[in-house]
């Protein structure tokens, strides 16, 4: 396809393949991450968030359905970047009391990165005209805004119980 | 260092040292973020948020000096790919009207990621008993949400802008 062509329905297709290979990989991270933490607060979190993405990965699908495109993956280099710093944590912080910490710190990092993408497609699928992509994008940011909103209130409790156990 | 003995002070200093390397190739990115857009609103907000990413740099290297450490940049995966993200936008939707939609939201993700990193920090910084280091923290995440809010405000804009001149 000749750069001249590529509109924006063209970067409505590349951004959902991209978001569409970030939560398959966000899937593959979030056992590893609910195995790791010693926290049973955030394990549950991981856990139910977990649950989630497999609803948001299905909600794409019905997207890509709906712009009449097979569901495919592109890879996410932000999101590459985003897990790799996860699973350096974990390998970094494995025996550290700031290891819960850090976990959640990975995971808010990973959230917002998903806030902004269905943010983005949120608006160009209305702009698009695609009402029903709109009222799914919408259901998942939702989501997302809650879980980075759970993440964020767990964080202070989790640091707070780490940094007692580190100084006991 | 051992594992074990890596605590939270250690996981707020790497960060910042992940936060360094982030804003200084912000820096970088940004001029040519400028560079490539057509709109004169969004080259106006790049350039507004250079100047201000210099004045966040300085403050985390006032922020390492509160802990006593020379500010040094540590490598950030994910600063990496959300850069790379730009830079593929850049290329492939060169001559495309849907440039400037792409250069917004690729934009609005680094915000993000920000957002999310600061807002950690400070988490951080106040459990750790930093409170001149809060303060500092707390400056720039007010900027950033405020950039990321008049982004948002822009790409409504931006884009019909573009789907108008696209219908052309």
């Amino acid at each position: 396809m000749a750069k001249e062509s590529k509109k924006l329905d063209d970067l409505f297709h590349d951004t959902l393949k991209d978001v569409y290979y970030a939560e398959q990989h966000i899937l593959k991270a979030l056992p590893k991450m609910a195995k790791a933490t010693r926290s049973p607060e955030l394990k549950a979190a991981f856990e139910k968030h977990h649950k989630e993405t497999e609803g948001q990965v299905a909600r794409l699908e019905k997207v890509f359905q709906l712009i009449h495109k097979p569901a495919t993956a592109k890879k996410c280099e932000a999101t590459v970047g985003l897990l790799k710093e996860g699973e350096e944590i974990m390998d970094e912080y494995k025996d550290s009391p700031a290891l819960d910490a850090g976990l959640l710190a990975a995971a808010q990092a990973v959230e917002h990165y998903e806030i902004s993408r269905y943010g983005t497609l949120k608006t160009w699928a209305s702009e698009l005209g695609l009402e029903q992509a709109v009222k799914l994008l919408d259901q998942t940011l939702t989501e997302e805004k809650n879980t980075d909103k759970a993440l964020t209130e767990l964080a202070e409790a989790v640091v707070n119980q780490e940094a007692q156990q580190a100084a006991e």
